[in-house]
């Protein structure tokens, strides 16, 4: 008999080619399925993220899902997996679900975070998992300080976004999907953000996101704390003006990271395999 | 005539063999000091900085001194360098100096930061500034939860290393020098760093440290916050029992920051060239 597992993930994407298994690339799809292979010694083992992020996009809490023998315990597999990974992926967690479980059809909804480095220099130590956002993007005072922010303004376009809206604006243009209608549920601005300075926290969290949505929106927001745009703007993006050319850039992968994704409850059916 | 400059200088110890030059390695010295041979068309610029950071290593606040033609404005050395550095190097201020100022016998106190991730799990995105402080290190209550720690007695440990010891049995043993007597301002310990539930932060602040001085301190620190060492040892080996093989293990290099470099005011001989 096959047992589901639904593993909770956490890497590093910087040498990533992202989520997705490609031929001849480094993906975490590709370096957790050779684990999963190599420990039920088997050419290959299928495995079902939640959310297929890009390259360069990290992740605290990605969900993955895999069916192994149900001979083989739940909470063997942290202790499998984690020594035949590389360092920059870790498994966090095991619990049991039904066998063929994919989780992007159970997911409830989804948090990201964007980091920006606010400052005139660069930061070595963060560049990995920032967006530096230099003196092009935002008006300093004298080139050296602490920049004078919009931050009110970025929380009010913030707001703006919430709920139920089309964010054809707000995504990669090659997007593809026909229905780029999506819920908001919260964009959270937090200055100063752990204690640092320059730094600057973009929260989104939303039911499902559009190609790119994330970093359209922290590049958006970005522009209106810059000054650059008026919320008018944003909400005209929003409600009539479906234009993505209009909207603020794509901020850069490395900023962002995937940092919950809430599932539905596991149900009946995954409890009574559950041997943790 | 010539013009000193010191410079503040941020770096990612990761790729780095540390400070040092030496043939045929990346270091942090070697970088700069091409980088400013470049900058000022010649074949060679010394560079001296104030402390020599291990490989590993990082710095938010080196402080490096060189000389250049006073012909160059002392504000024109940041853009002319930082494009001229990897991105894992960032020259973040200049200041004027006498020529042939010589940064270590002008540093006044220096801060070193040591962080560590106490938690089952490693952290994938923290993995190069923090040591991953793991069951073995700690006393866990069922191999999952937060740890219980002991972080009074760790304050209290390093409330008794402050002042005035001989501090032989917390150093490399291939230090090498005569006099290992040195002044500790104080050890700061501040669990749930940065609002971070599993990362823990020891601050050390003294006048000058010996080799690896910082690192077997924050080893000792954790070894008595596991409570595999008790406060009397400390202080023996702090007065009496000079034995490095007695404190605790030397804590890995990545999880230490040189976060600041106090140093004498620069006096009226600098201020003289001050064009900034």
């Amino acid at each position: 008999m096959k047992q589901g597992v639904l593993l909770t993930v956490a890497y590093d994407g910087t040498d990533f080619c992202g989520w997705q298994s490609q031929p001849g690339l480094r993906t975490v799809q590709g370096e957790l399925s050779r684990a999963a292979a190599a420990v039920l010694k088997v050419p290959q083992v299928q495995v079902r993220g939640v959310s297929r992020t890009d390259s360069g996009v990290h992740a605290e809490c990605q969900r993955v899902a895999l069916d192994g023998p149900d001979t083989m315990p739940v909470n063997a597999w942290v202790p499998a997996l984690n020594p035949l990974l590389p360092n920059d992926i870790v498994v966090r967690k095991a619990e049991p679900v039904e066998a063929g479980f994919t989780p992007r059809h159970h997911a409830q909804w989804k948090r990201y975070r964007y980091l920006c480095w606010l400052h005139q220099d660069p930061n070595p130590l963060l560049r990995h998992v920032t967006w530096h956002v230099g003196q092009s993007m935002w008006p300093w005072s004298d080139g050296v300080r602490a920049p004078s922010m919009r931050i009110g303004a970025m929380e009010e376009a913030g707001r703006r976004l919430c709920g139920t809206h089309d964010f054809r604006s707000f995504c990669a243009s090659d997007d593809g999907r026909d229905n780029t209608v999506r819920t908001l549920h919260a964009v959270v601005v937090t200055p100063h953000y752990r204690g640092m300075e320059s730094m600057l926290a973009i929260e989104v969290t939303g039911t499902a996101f559009l190609k790119q949505m994330v970093r359209v929106i922290a590049g958006t927001l970005i522009a209106v704390g810059g000054g650059r745009m008026d919320l008018a703007t944003v909400t005209q993006l929003r409600d009539r003006v479906l234009d993505r050319h209009r909207a603020g850039v794509t901020a850069p992968a490395k900023g962002l990271t995937l940092v919950h994704v809430e599932m539905d409850p596991l149900g009946p059916s995954a409890k009574r395999f559950d041997r943790s």
